[in-house]
């Protein structure tokens, strides 16, 4: 199938425009008109090649709603018409113990990328969400569920999961002392879900800037990092502290935050931190651990208990045409949402 | 009551022979007649001064085992002439959530140590087991189990309970795969204690030189942390790991080591580590955590694990006058096994 899409060619070029074709239907794939894509700062971070070289032209993308438009002889769940959705991940070998426990993010052979990487049969690289169609194996599509405002649904799919799974794989409940460090995409998804989740929820910020939106997104408060008089008061205070941070920080500050057996989780950052003191760790059992998106099946439910719930991430809907400015803006940070992209703006 | 021990006077000067009066006992005291106390490596830092400026004179020791010589009115569990033990702590609050859910060592208000700290009740500074009696509440006196050894039990009340308490918080089992940095005085009960738990142990060391000790103490193998390929091989092969290393060190390079979801416990680090990378833990959700000591429940029952399983740690008897030359083998390090001091050899 002839389409298009928004490519950056090389680490330091805009995106443009990018005619090219998806594959044609293997048995088991379903074709995806995509109407919405969420602007995730990895999009970013990978096209400008910070996380190394990649294989340009690459269409970046990741955080996928569309209607289905055609579906491969196989194919079991979905139907032309159906509302469905796709994330981080296009395929996993489906055979190792991860794949078979529903954590295909963690593949032993590696998940693939929806962008960026060799198709698993091919070897042709995949492309993203910033485009009009996309094709993906039916293991790897998500339902929206009914009833759902497919407008704001796309960046469940990245930022959405990504905080639901460590909430979830840390038993966040009714009562639990939830702190989140950051605001942005991640940041503002984490307080939502936690909040929903019935957790005392506090947003973790440099300075009381962010107080008002903390608050909005149902924070019960916010906790500036510069104060230290208030970083002494909330000491063992926290069950889990989900850190959104992207660069290098420093996480002493934060782990004597967190009470007895509690821990910090790091989803922003992929690279190196400062220098850790084990101090805070041995005298109360702390733990520091990082989580990568979730699998299909947590996908799945992350969409089901948003509409449930009624949680939304906050978006700012743009054009295809607008993604550079987007960019622009997202690298300076400090936004308290997600840029979606209207794929409706983009003609063929 | 009179009595006599081995004290620090000061940060640089040896252990010499220092008479003192341990306290008349109390409703809830017990008086112990110290039979054996095992040398601990944070004995040496403490009186060193390495962690902070301490209470001079002081008498360091908290692996003690002795015989119960008389005991308070209101003593309900302990008779004169049993065979009794005394670990890291000899009070806490005994009000807090930690104190009632058996974890002293975290005790909201502060644990009070066997040494250097001010007793809460009568602010006298608290002296250790390099003694010839000690005096101690009963809430935090331990059975020495019938049957049981006492010239080798003394290094369970530290070196024991320090790795059984995360071998048991992170549940090993028959089968985990568990890895023991360090073959000191900690990691060598750790090896011992988790493979009496049924784990398959290996011992994690900077050469190959320890590797038949390693054998010896029950591990599968022993895995040199300069060999890269050999480290690069073992990656992903541990569901927990504790890490012993006393000093300032780069947990990067074991964090590979473990499987998705494994943790690495440090227990013998008190300060600043290297830089950490987070993509080993956001990769596989791996942890980084501590741990100290354990609680008196828990210390009992390594005390009863240890009987039931005839695990000792290795012991090299010393007499007490040999003490400054122990510290002194002690601080060039590298020795897979305990001192425990003999206190007949002090005379009165």
């Amino acid at each position: 199938m002839k389409t298009v899409g928004y490519a950056a060619h090389s680490a330091d070029s805009e995106l443009v425009p990018y005619h090219f074709e998806r594959r044609d239907l293997r048995a088991n794939d379903v074709a995806i008109e995509i109407t919405y894509c969420g602007v995730c700062h990895s999009d970013l971070h990978t096209v400008n090649g910070d996380w190394g070289p990649q294989p340009y032209p690459l269409i970046p993308g990741h955080e996928i709603v569309g209607v289905v438009t055609a579906i491969g002889s196989d194919v079991k769940h979905y139907k032309v018409g159906e509302n469905v959705a796709v994330g981080c991940m296009v395929d996993s070998c489906q055979e190792c113990d991860q794949c078979h426990n529903h954590e295909e993010q963690y593949c032993r052979n590696g998940m693939t990328p929806t962008y960026g990487s060799p198709d698993r049969i091919n070897g042709i690289i995949t492309q993203g969400g910033y485009s009009k169609h996309i094709v993906v194996r039916e293991e790897f599509v998500l339902r929206i569920p009914q009833g759902m405002d497919m407008s704001r649904a796309a960046p469940i799919l990245c930022a959405g999961i990504t905080t639901f799974s460590p909430l979830r794989t840390w038993n966040v409940q009714k009562g639990s002392r939830v702190g989140v460090i950051g605001l942005g995409g991640l940041g503002h998804m984490a307080v939502k879900l936690a909040v929903a989740m019935g957790a005392e929820v506090t947003a973790i910020s440099r300075s009381n800037k962010k107080e008002e939106e903390a608050k909005a997104l149902g924070a019960k408060s916010l906790l500036a990092s510069s104060n230290a008089d208030a970083m002494a008061e909330a000491a063992n205070s926290f069950d889990l502290i989900i850190d959104t941070v992207p660069t290098k920080h420093d996480l002493n500050l934060y782990t004597p935050l967190l009470d007895i057996d509690g821990s910090l989780v790091m989803v922003g950052q992929i690279g190196p931190l400062e220098e850790l003191m084990s101090i805070p760790l041995v005298m109360g059992r702390r733990r520091v651990a990082g989580s990568l998106i979730g699998g299909i099946k947590e996908t799945q439910e992350v969409l089901d208990f948003c509409a449930e719930h009624d949680v939304y991430p906050e978006c700012e809907m743009i054009k295809m045409e607008e993604i550079n400015d987007a960019f622009a803006r997202l690298a300076q940070g400090d936004l308290a949402h997600r840029f979606v992209i209207d794929m409706s703006s983009l003609s063929e």
